[in-house]
């Protein structure tokens, strides 16, 4: 039996009314109470869907997703999310297109928007671009609409850039606030964001650096953990400490995992490059130097070799709170003689947190939901409200 | 004018209720009065959509589609069922998708299938793995529906593995029972499913495998003809016997295809691979051996070569029962002088049967909609007697 | 505040039923009338979408799509369309269909349109076969809906062959007749559909062909201005004659392309191959005659090298009308400096362009839902009534 009141009396303590149609780029652009405007229309989203209540806003309109990097989570996060509000989804897929064809991004942006209510965008290659080119992107279509050109302006759901990724670590926070039991509970708990040995190369910075800029939110203590070389943006390390003046709990930086592992509530082991070497790699392919790329990446592999301690065992697991603190990951994980010979964790950890791993995931299209509802509708309450009324069924019985 | 009464009336009579949240692999692991619940309800849908009436029965969701072979009929099918119940496909492509990174099937499952309806597979290439791939898929949603991590199970239908196609063999079935005017008449019927030669390499046993395993269900002489060294998997042969005792008709086995079209009220005529041919090139794939894989090709070309003379000629379609026996295909054919030198069929016989050809295909896309449509809604005869009743129009006149 | 009485009362000025599930191949051959009510009816569903109005007409059905040369714009233009009116698109990609594999048109055809309501094709790379291809297309959908195998038999958007580009052009007329204030206006206006260089090699014929071909029906003075040897196919120019008899106003030719900016009201500057060289690589393309392919390219190259001076310079539009006339393009133009060395049109003109040029392409979603909406809708006038009143919100507020 369906019962919106709670998640809409929650939302009635919250200020968010600037979400409405605005766009989501990085999480710490955004105010606590819109973060938890997003998190509690996201639950509330899923509550219609449990009940079987359709949360359709949209009769037709497109979601344009434009994905840079290959994806199957957050594409088909990026669907279903779409697809319960009633948007179809469009994919902006440029070997099919003219982009390559010397069309600049201003012009492409306000060709595919004629109908768009929201625009999806995974850019994470390249160091410095991704998060521009999602500026220049929406910097065009509010062109374009306060042009005359587009009717409406569609809003932006960041879906990865070099900087940031929100929905990942937004549906990671869910995950962690539906774990403890409310976000209220998060206030001094420690989360270790460490780096993890992989064999592959190159892999984007956007998940820790999207974990410290959010989690630093909550008065937890977080503690940035990687062996020295793989240093993350400076500037979100900045934000983390501005975070934790305004918040509460810490943020910390070791060379060491097992101190982060140390009675740590929460532990995000994961791989990523070296910002210095993505910042080389991007020059490198703007230059078009494929002897340069194929020795740097080598270099890279060599490093990341030394480093092949840096892996989540049963040994290090034992050493965080009770043994038991809850183990995150984006996915797909480099799991040690499953996916990869020597990875980032072991099989067995791996195994016994598979179903909250999943859970984890689950969050994702909920969160996407919540950002394209938050910009598209004034009065959020009222129309959860007015579905829940309404009660048409999401699927026949 | 609608009239739903005949189609439930049908269903009434029939014992169906197993299919209710439960996937769809093979032919012969259902009941046949499961098997006739299919046909009526697809009859039924056609009949909805003939008069204009809306057969949507899912407000949003999604259906996805896993293509790991080329379809251009099989594809649109799917595509056409989901969007007549309401579903949108999501193509899981594995080119633009981190499968081929390591990913296991496990988790690709569920991460697909947050809001998943149905999951529609095509895997056909390799023998003992397409049908297995299906079942580790849908073991893995069944625990993750069970895990709390998927809100719905997602159900499948099988869009051709290495055993059976059953939505093709259904969809030639229920062109069958139109043109004789009802299943009750199919007893006593001669069906030549025979081999037929092809420029090609390498065609699917799914569906000779699936004819011979459907056909025998219904009291029919179901004859299987080829070359030989040909033989279809001897599980499948199994299969048809044991229907053939429980059923009555027959099951018999020759290496003349004149044999085979002797009086037949039906012929099938179509090239496939070898067996044991098969078995060898997955061997050979798995081994990544390229070398073994063209001589094999080579091989098996120069062994169809042999068998020129089977071809469907009109010699051959005179043989059959007063000359006119239904001709069946899967399409796309080899027609000899049109798109090949040397081929399956004469393009003359070709022609004659070029609408019933594609009135055969033409049931595929209801035959898909009635699995998904048996397998999501509890009581059938209720929806289907209301969506008529609400007579929303499908189009607007 | 909707008001969707102007826009009845106008097609009830007009004759149209002719429209009715028919195709649009080519704009000379509709009725004046019917070109009239396309651009009607696409104000009226425009006018209901930004009064925030569903234009919903089809409760589930199929809109394909088949690309055979890339496309950003035309893509998403048609999936906006088929959006708006309730369509689902489906890619016919030829890539992962069987299309590749010896099957025939008149198969695929019917294959891929069981539910779809509408077809857009793009084929418009070798002279004298995308036009042929549409017909030959749309010659077996008619025949398997006669023959029962299509229960509606679905409808033509020509998305550009090598004749025309009428969804392009109609989109740019529309423009214009927003431009000067009604289609009544138009007489006696000069426009100047002139070459321009492109360092690019080989681009389509169809938007100047379209071009002399629709606005001389207009009443409008239409000068073709290109170098010798960039002649476009003479059957189209002699559509412009014949339609200047019919409708007054004139058709002139001229090498020069200042000659054809004196005092023009609109030009169009735009880049295109010789008809006869597109002629021969058809030819070259049919051998698979790489060779004669690449030395072909290379030597036309030399010759569009000659021509640099045909640009769309400040000094070029300084002769138009009081230096202001109407700067046309189907975009993405090869601008001087930004997008190449040295193109079509410098940079300053365009910039100064840039929101009309945007606005002209945002009438082709409505026009393509327009020819849709005509050729499925018996009674339009009726049902843009209805849909006013019904006033079901495209997004919910």
């Amino acid at each position: 039996m369906s019962n919106i009141k709670p998640f809409i009396d929650k939302l009635n303590g919250l200020t968010f009314d600037q979400m409405y149609q605005n766009d989501f780029f990085l999480t710490w652009e955004k105010t606590r109470d819109e973060l938890d405007a997003v998190f509690t229309v996201a639950d509330a989203l899923r509550h219609l869907r449990e009940n079987n209540i359709s949360s359709k806003i949209f009769d037709s309109g497109l979601g344009i997703s434009l994905f840079r990097d290959n994806s199957t989570r957050t594409r088909f996060s990026f669907a279903s999310a779409c697809n319960l509000l009633g948007l179809e989804v469009q994919d902006l897929d440029e070997g099919k297109s003219q982009i390559s064809h010397g069309e600049t991004v201003r012009e492409t942006a306000n060709m595919v928007s004629f109908m768009a209510d929201v625009i999806g965008i995974r850019d994470d290659m390249y160091i410095g671009k991704g998060n521009a080119y999602m500026h220049e992107f929406m910097d065009a279509v509010t062109e374009g609409h306060k042009d005359g050109v587009l009717e409406q302006r569609p809003t932006l759901v960041n879906l990865q850039c070099d900087i940031d990724h929100p929905t990942q670590c937004m549906a990671d926070m869910a995950h962690i606030i539906h774990h403890f039991g409310g976000v209220e509970n998060l206030k001094g708990k420690k989360i270790a964001m460490t780096w993890a040995y992989s064999p592959s190369y190159g892999k984007p910075l956007s998940v820790p650096q999207g974990v410290v800029g959010l989690m630093t939110r909550m008065g937890m203590d977080v503690v940035l953990a990687h062996p020295e070389g793989y240093e993350i943006m400076s500037e979100v390390e900045e934000v983390a400490r501005q975070n934790v003046k305004a918040n509460g709990g810490s943020f910390t930086k070791t060379n060491s995992m097992a101190e982060a592992f140390q009675d740590a509530d929460i532990v995000y082991p994961k791989s990523w490059a070296p910002f210095s070497a993505m910042e080389k790699r991007t020059k490198l392919y703007g230059e078009g130097d494929d002897a340069g790329i194929k020795a740097l990446e080598k270099e890279l592999l060599a490093q990341n070799a030394q480093h092949k301690d840096w892996e989540c065992t049963e040994e290090m697991m034992a050493k965080t709170k009770d043994g038991k603190a809850l183990y995150l990951h984006c996915l797909p994980a480099d799991i040690t003689g499953v996916s990869c010979k020597e990875g980032e964790v072991a099989a067995s950890v791996f195994d016994r947190y598979r179903v909250p791993l999943y859970k984890e995931a689950s969050y994702k299209p909920y969160i996407i939901a919540a950002m394209i509802f938050l910009s598209k509708i004034k009065n959020p309450q009222e129309v959860l409200q007015a579905l829940e009324q309404k009660g048409a069924l999401r699927k026949t019985l």
